[in-house]
């Protein structure tokens, strides 16, 4: 095999027992171990960003990019570094010990003066990925279309205002759809990067939803059309880049869905860091989207609560890994053609080729970290246990009767009109919250110390 | 009259000729002046809210009430406070102007040991505002149960873990609806405050939504039963006082109304603070209210987005009170039996009887003014045209096709494929959004200063 | 022994093999044992809250306090109750196993209708709490004063616009430093709970900031003059109760200190909750003051990122009490009087009293984590070497001079004018951040699991 | 006169009686005209950045640039364009009618390999600055130094822990001061884009804050040296790019300088946007550097609360520029060598040439509004009679013995010690706010109508 990332070997499951100090090996992360029947690498699906991993250069609004990538100066047409590119991303791929990838159609080759000539470079691109895979069986978690970066968006793409954009999005989305087709996704992430407004003075809020709704119905319908099966996404974010995004969060999301008819369709590709930059905790986010049965994928990354941008940094706070893997547990897996995309970056002061596999090392094995510390917890039963208890009342007498329908407000004020305060409250129980956090604490100690 | 509310006279319109100095006169609100054809009480129907008027003492979590009110101290006897009370609030909305109360069940009178005696004094009070109703014209812009405040709420009332609790709360709140079928309330509204979580962990949120879900069709059926016609209202807030609570915003509470087919029954309640809170603008929310059909009523008040939780001030920010009054005006009113209820109330440090009156009139001028601005702004057109231009590219051409739904991916594809770039960014306009900030500012102080 | 917190044994050190649910017990925090040549107990110094533990309701804005609390309805006589809570808290401390109570003037005893009578009042308990301290060796961590509560400090104590206020709160003050002394106080703090402003319009902040920087030098003199030789801590907080609150956080505290020539006498009490509502973290804020040699003592306890106010939560975070500890350690203490007083409270669902011993056990467990961590990580020098080896190159060549003063601005144009941008960038390096992160993440599970 | 704007006039005050929209004409900023003693230019001292106004492409983190410049396409050599620049600079400043602009050494040419070979291309440009100034008069509000973009900076320029950048900063830096003499700067602004820390963990943050310091006190020494005399500024800025910027805010940099004894020569340039990040309001950043003499000059721009990021828009909210001349009135001037200059941009979708004259306008007509408010309720006295009837008892009795420093704990003690509650209590005044913000309204429409 070549060896592009060099000082680079592939990265091995050497458990917990070696060195403390994080080298280029897995300390949680055991691919074909078996957790609750399942092996970890069917748990958590990693994927590789190509735009994160191959494309990123590290620059912020402030500064240039700081980057060093083992291809920088070596290619100075743009098709021959897309090219050269594919090259690195699958040998950085089977090094890291991945299975899929996800790309959006810019990462993968420069836009020409038209749509024609700007496929035609993608295709290039693609029947290489193609080839590759072939070889090596990877798969592609996701493709999507970046209808956001170019300058014709800056109004939006589906939600722009001026038609000629949006025709342009269609036909742009049409082939990233045929390109979805031919790598095989398994699923198509929509992540609306302009669909949102920057005023709402000058904003026909809801013709802009009939018209990205509209969209939506015809992009499943071209994908159907053409025998595309990807299990279709759409990924929620707040405020960012503009003030505010259509697909807020999960629930909002939802709402346009059922609004617009795509709930049967769609389902949600859910990021740890969009979750905090609305308010919420990332494992409310999956939650919520779990509780509708919309839970598709997963984007694997984590923010900073202080900071109110997107710094898609790797994940590494293992609270977070054990609660969403919890939820993902308590959901028999991510979703049927769900992965855990790294859509994370290094820190634009970690800028060597090697911070790109010491992200994604952080990043697999606290999600690793995260499954085995949540299944200690199903296999005990605790947390099940908490909740189940928690709600008995509900499981017999008046309780079933409210859950069965049998109750009315009558028969319900007949039932509590004369109940003095002292029994109300003696119905109530404390939670011990605090004894909760301290057990979970144990369990993560415990459980990875293994 | 009475004179209970020593000192102040009847609130007149002055006009904004006389002191610059804010007095007990309203400059901008002038009830029986027709603006775009309806009056301006009409507009605006503004609500005393019960709970911050006459109850409030000021308290916040480091200190305890610091609020001078003329009934302090006279009424050793909760019961005859209670009474008293309606007294004071009577001749405050007549000296004050308004047309329209508000009121949580627990406002009115004290607890009893159980629901019975609770209702026994809560019916005696009830009886005494009946009675004002008659004479004066009052009336209930809605009432509501406060399901949150007692300890038996401590993990909620329609989402408690405990079977009873719910049982009281059901009980609870079909007296609040025969309540407000006794004083005519134009619309019910439910504020769920203790209806979220404190923690995921022990909570099964989707269990907890199906009760609540079921409680608000409960509610609707004995509001039917009992001929109990109000418009009913959820009242969205995102995080305060639980970890998390379920009606987080607009948008969300619309996929929850969705979920559990309330939407046609029910729509939302909003208050400014509340959007702030949630990430959004107060124009935001009313907008996505707007937009989905759901606009039902409005709480007025402000918040300050540098503070982190409900402060519930009177709203004096001209261009908030603009950008809903246009909300208000493009919807051609609140909502057919909606007004504007003041959830507001003075600082802490603001604590005397004529700060009651003050902050009223803040509230009032500032809404007056908005409407005033926005009537200005509509009569011109300044923002109708601003949106119509922006959007005139689907009015023909591809534009029109693609509302139509005669496009598909292919057609646009065939239409886009071969522009090239310059001409897609010939399509798109600068928005100008600094010229039509500047102009906004103009309307305010034109319009105004008439 | 008595037995008034029924159902509770002393809670001992039971190690981390046993059962992963949180218990009675344990799992880290071990008093006797030495850690980096200290006793445990004597590096955490820890402390219980009087308000929080024996005061606090559990109430939060919309709510009524939940807490059941083992002398709940037996004392009808307010003196009798606060005389009561004595023993309850002596023997808690005892139970528990900490050597430190806090407690402000108000949390012990009710206020009378003069200064004087309150003082009566205080001192009868104050005279209780010397006894108990004669038998048990109990220290006192800090003693304070409540001037935020009482509605006479509506607008400030020392920064009140009112003389007669500022006046009373120096009186007030005088007796809780006599206070101080009596029980041997090591640290007297002060929050100034309402020293902020509502608005800045009607608020002459200089005027106000030259009050209080006199009353805190009377305070100083006349603790001088009493012979109270207690290390005096002004603890920041930024937003709550006032809209701004002047002790905003260490930086502007010190900013104050400074300019009013207290930072000679005065020192910093830092809570992690305030920290994270200032917009930093807590080991930010320790960091700040250990740089400026004024970190005095801790107010342990965990905020919620995504939350606006003080929820005051146990910590369980063991990243952030591992951080701290890496600072305190680094400190070679937390300060020479300083200690881990718990300005932690139950969450409001978690309300029976043995909920207040494991609140205290997660909050001591989760600290004494930190501090073997942080310990592990010192001995091992890995922070230490990344850091030294970060800087190496000011211990020579242009980066001593420049460290010594030797360089000037003309001196490093000549070294540095005609260097080329690739040498320039080959002498800065990656951080590896991603590495760091998970090599802490292996230490906190290695560490614990011993 | 050249004619590189096309379409645009000289823009003149037009007076607020014509066109409600917003045209190219000024409605409140009549640069003659006298308010309280002083021209409106004199009070305002209107400066154009040139990176926002000549470099900005309107990019953001998820798009390219939007940005129509009249000079785009034109020059293919990159110094041919810097100097072209200067040409549309001049007309641009002109036609906005302003008599100061402000640059980064960055700004104006591109760098070369070496810093002399940037110096040189830096001079060149310069020169022509040179050249205009003496025909046209113009002034440099002030000149700054990129220490921030270029990636050698990632660690930091004067906070590098790499002596070979901090070096290089210092001759960059030698060189922009030698500039600042040449174009006769008025003021020397220092923003620390990298000095801050992306974590703590790999930090020495005093060694850090020593280095800068030691690099403030050298930059100084060297100004003097040359007879550079400009007023020294620091700009504090929170938590962007870096995670932690030193310069937090205006009491976070008091602290800093007073620590490090640069509080004699350096004071503070502070914007609207960078308060609102630190979680104040722009008014209270002023009023702490003004509290403190270190008010030097302001960065005119306002934030979005709900937005966390810096988003540089030109400020239109008439609060805040009122609020903010009220300071700048009370200060007697912004500060001896201060002005108002325009860190501000358009939003992105506001990208044609003449939006940077809308947005300029906005915002000049919003300060020159802001002014001629504030100047109302000073001649009216206002504010000034607020104030000080708030501080009345101050003013005699025990008041003015507290503030003379006759008073002492003990003698407070006795003056407070038997003051009943109630007399406590009316020693409090309400402050009626809601009356306060009600009459600011008055004044921002009554004045800006006349
Ligand atoms: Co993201
Ligand atoms: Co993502
Ligand atoms: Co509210
Ligand atoms: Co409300
Ligand atoms: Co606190
Ligand atoms: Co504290
Ligand atoms: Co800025
Ligand atoms: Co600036």
């Amino acid at each position: 095999m070549s060896d592009l990332w060099q000082g680079i070997n592939k990265i091995e499951y050497v458990g917990n027992k070696g060195d403390v100090k994080s080298g280029l090996g897995f300390q949680y992360y055991n691919p074909e171990e078996v957790i609750l029947g399942k092996k970890m690498k069917d748990w958590l699906r990693f994927s590789v960003a190509y735009w994160h991993t191959f494309d990123q250069r590290l620059v912020d609004p402030f500064g240039d990019g700081t980057a060093i990538r083992p291809f920088d100066g070596k290619y100075s047409d743009p098709m021959d570094l897309a090219l050269a590119k594919v090259d690195y991303a699958f040998e950085f791929y089977q090094k890291l010990g991945v299975n899929f990838l996800a790309f959006h159609d810019r990462d993968l080759a420069p836009e020409g003066d038209t749509l024609r000539e700007t496929n035609k470079n993608l295709d290039k691109v693609v029947d290489k990925i193609v080839e590759y895979q072939k070889d090596t069986g990877m798969k592609v978690l996701w493709n999507t279309s970046s209808l956001f970066t170019n300058p014709r968006f800056v109004s939006g793409a589906a939600t722009s205002p001026y038609a000629d954009i949006y025709a342009y999005s269609a036909a742009q989305l049409k082939h990233s759809l045929e390109i979805g087709k031919r790598v095989g996704s398994e699923n198509y992430v929509f992540w609306g990067g302009r669909e949102g407004y920057e005023s709402l003075w000058n904003t026909d809020m809801k013709r802009e939803q009939e018209h990205i709704a509209k969209f939506f119905h015809m992009a499943k319908d071209y994908a159907n059309e053409i025998g595309f099966d990807a299990q279709m996404l759409l990924e929620p974010k707040p405020k960012e880049p503009t003030t505010h995004q259509y697909d807020f969060d999960a629930a909002t999301t939802i709402a346009f869905m059922k609004e617009y008819d795509l709930d049967k369709d769609f389902k949600l590709n859910l990021e740890g860091n969009h979750a905090n930059l609305a308010g919420h905790t990332y494992q409310h986010e999956v939650r919520v989207a779990r509780d509708a049965g919309l839970l598709g994928s997963l984007d694997a990354n984590q923010g900073d609560k202080l900071i109110g941008w997107d710094i898609d940094e790797y994940p590494s706070n293992l609270y977070e890994t054990t609660a969403v893997m919890t939820e993902v547990i308590n959901n028999g897996g991510i979703g049927p053609r769900g992965g855990l995309n790294f859509d994370s970056k290094p820190r634009r002061t970690s800028f060597e080729p090697e911070d790109l596999f010491y992200g994604h090392i952080v990043g697999m094995d606290s999600f690793a970290a995260g499954l085995r510390v949540a299944a200690a917890m199903k296999e005990d039963g605790y947390l099940d246990d908490l909740v189940a208890n928690r709600y008995a009342s509900y499981n017999e007498g008046i309780g079933a009767k409210i859950e069965s329908g049998e109750a009315d407000f009558k028969s319900l004020e007949e039932y509590a009109l004369d109940i003095p305060q002292k029994d109300l409250l003696a119905a109530t129980h404390s939670d011990h919250l605090e004894q909760v956090k301290d057990t979970i604490n144990h369990y993560i100690v415990r459980t990875l110390a293994k």
